[in-house]
């Protein structure tokens, strides 16, 4: 049984013959005529290299974060291998310097200012004011905080209350160049209400809160959503490619589709692309550049990731430990914040809020929490089976009423320790939800249910942000 | 002789009566009348409460960095007491968050643009224009990377060869913000030389070749001029403090001050202080903003230095570690370009200069390069002695001539090996120098002629910018 494990195979002539496509797609802004959205293509360009410098740096600098005692063992295998932990920091890096090595193509005057004297090819989004500048660059230092004190867990292993206020500490950067730049503390009050409000609101200091929440929510939401190999990367992964998606819907493109939402009830139309003026943009120029914003710091995030996820994936020769967490849950702040859609952004945050909420017993000490909540691996099958916590003392009235709701909604199995006499429940997580439901299984086909459950997240989401929303908002208003 | 190093004692009464003053000091630009430089108070406030905490946190918090494996042993001491290390990285900390604070101070429209609206005292300097904050921003963003990069040089222990670059990535936001806000590339010709090139030269991307060059100077140059217990902070310190008096030279004051430099025979006048129009800044606004943007770098980096050389001094309860390093050279290197001072600012390293020149025959393989060249620690005597290179086989003709050339000007003692009769040289550093000229000493002696050395470089760097610089440039061009 005393297996090892040897690096994942790459395949070099796949992966290089991506480099000619992303040095295209970065050189394609120099020349004439002009493509519609010139900074994009370089973003994209960029998100290849990424990609690439991803696949290959993650397991060449293994063996270096080993020696600086950087690695864990995988607790749900047969084998002892040492894994490199942290490696998160290998994409942050990668992820960063991609974001700074943009600021020429989206902020420098060769680019911006030269329009006017250039053959153009269509429509130009003459993408960022130099003002922009500042807020970029507050988003990246923020980006950059929060890696840093991701890789400070790692290396310190700072106790879980003393982390929860890290992300806080990571917006201020954002918050306060916010606060500089004058943002708009502005809110749009849904329909029911306005008769109390009115139409907009001014919530003030309140915004700043909601800011800092957002990031600690979304920070936190995927770091305790993790256990098991391709967890926390495949979650990112499938976040930023929602968030892509949604984007998307808001650029000008060669052609328009339109989606009759009205016939399900809809009184807004649902226009995706076509020139200024249609799309979902409804001809603000602001709301394109705030998505093209969002596109640029999503699109390198799914390039690491994608790259990461490939050593990730089960069996992971590589952890991403708390440094991707916390680098991916900002990024999503970021976007949230500074392209104001921050609610969308919380609706692709579905089984992370599901999670966040069962395990509040836990997290709040109602119900027993053990350092370790991942399921439990049976050696004998190979097969995960859900983990438990063990009441040490009878549970109060207010503990065993929850338990017996959530184990009437199939959340939990109820049972009872032989010995002592007293109650265990399977620990709270999503990943012991799916297993009391599916039955035991293998840690892979664990993680596609996970991503599965990611991605129908996600399909809830659009439909209720264009399906539903019009009860709540103007459809001209997001 | 097993003696145990216990904490440097705090005097919580003197520091916390700085308390006070340092909130006053934050609170006065927000009262009428505004003072003449509202930001400069809180810069000023902020660094003192720099100060306090890093004096508090770098001692409450070495025992977590031992636990987490970052502590080294004194070589240069009888006892073996593992001492933290890396505390750099407290400092770094405390600084990047003081100057992510003063971002509103500096930027926000509660200070710049309200000046119209309140009762004024004197003349008032509306500090930044909003366009700025990018500027600042980047510079942030750069000393950030630097601290991540000193950081994990120690965490990972990278090779000699592998750091060079190091500063280099730093400096990238730097440069791309400065080559996105279209800065300034010209370069004032010397006098001499006028007749060749004119009065100014546009030289292009070699001007951002040699900002990352400064900022591999003041970066490495501080870090190979280490060894001994508070010789790397006192550095920092002391050019630190150099370049904030130089600031001042910048400033309007409510005095004025003129020093008669044309009987030592400049043309040049030189004046400190008094209103718009006098002082060193000639009238020039744009100066007084250059040197006020320095003045918000270096005040808390003088905090930072001076709470952490409490602890860092003989003998060390705490080491600095590469991040300091890192820190402090990409500071001078930031204030050195974005206020365009380089050329002042490389004469406060005229120590690291020689430092530098001498350490090349080790640097460049012709003399025998040991892992550590810091003095030798004889046990009996307490002393320091200087450290030796000892060749394994005869030296070529040209360090031959080379030592005996250094040996003529008494920078190093040549003696021959009794064993294999080859010679023998004294590691080529400053410090071995001194102890070659002073004889034998102790450490923290050493360290305080270290100290004196930098003081007397900085005073000659002063002799010349404003005594001999007219021979080179026109009185009115800094």
């Amino acid at each position: 049984m005393a297996q090892t494990l040897g690096p994942r195979p790459l395949s070099s002539i796949l992966l290089l013959s991506l480099v000619p496509v992303g040095a295209w797609l970065l050189v394609r802004p120099l020349l004439d005529p002009l493509p519609p959205l010139p900074a994009f293509h370089a973003a994209l360009g960029l998100s290849i290299f990424a990609f690439i410098a991803t696949v290959y740096l993650v397991p060449a600098l293994g063996e270096t974060f080993i020696k600086a005692r950087l690695f864990g063992r995988d607790l749900l295998k047969t084998y002892d291998t040492p894994i490199p932990e942290s490696l998160g920091l290998v994409c942050a890096s990668i992820y960063i310097l991609v974001l700074i090595l943009f600021i020429p193509f989206a902020f420098s005057d060769v680019f911006v200012n030269d329009y006017e004297n250039r053959s153009q090819h269509g429509l130009v989004v003459a993408e960022f004011p130099h003002q922009k500048l500042a807020v970029y660059l507050s988003s990246i230092l923020s980006l950059l905080i929060a890696t840093m004190l991701g890789f400070l867990d790692d290396v310190f292993d700072i106790r879980w209350r003393h982390k929860l206020p890290i992300p806080i500490i990571a917006t201020i950067p954002l918050l306060l160049v916010y606060y500089a730049e004058r943002g708009n503390t502005n809110v749009v009050v849904p329909i029911p209400l306005r008769w109390l409000f009115g139409t907009l609101i001014n919530v003030g200091p309140l915004y700043y809160l909601y800011m800092s929440l957002l990031s600690t929510f979304s920070t936190n939401s995927i770091n305790i959503l993790a256990g098991i190999n391709g967890s926390e990367t495949s979650q990112a992964l499938i976040i930023a490619l929602s968030v892509i998606l949604n984007d998307l819907l808001y650029l000008p493109w060669p052609f328009g589709v339109q989606i009759p939402v009205h016939l399900l009830g809809g009184h807004a139309e649902f226009k995706i692309g076509g020139p200024w003026g249609a799309g979902m943009a409804y001809g603000s120029r602001e709301m394109v550049e705030r998505h093209l914003f969002s596109l640029y710091f999503m699109l390198p995030l799914v390039g690491v990731c994608a790259g990461f996820l490939y050593h990730n994936w089960y069996p992971a020769r590589a952890f991403p430990g708390d440094t991707l967490c916390y680098l991916a849950g900002m990024a999503f702040a970021v976007v949230g914040i500074q392209a104001h859609f921050s609610k969308t952004l919380l609706l692709f945050f579905l089984p992370q809020i599901f999670n966040f909420v069962l395990s509040c017993p836990q997290l709040f000490g109602l119900v027993p929490c053990p350092r370790h909540r991942v399921p439990r691996f049976d050696k004998e099958t190979g097969l995960l089976y859900p983990s438990k916590a063990i009441f040490e003392k009878p549970p109060s009235a207010l503990t065993t009423a929850i338990l017996n709701v959530l184990s009437t909604l199939r959340l939990i199995n109820l049972s009872k320790n032989p010995e002592t006499g007293l109650p265990e429940t399977t620990n709270l997580t999503i990943l012991n939800v799916f297993l009391v439901n599916l039955g035991p299984m293998k840690e892979d086909s664990l993680v596609q249910v996970l991503i599965s459950t990611q991605v129908t997240g996600s399909v809830l989401a659009f439909a209720v942000r264009y399906g539903l929303a019009w009860l709540l908002y103007d459809g001209n208003r997001r």
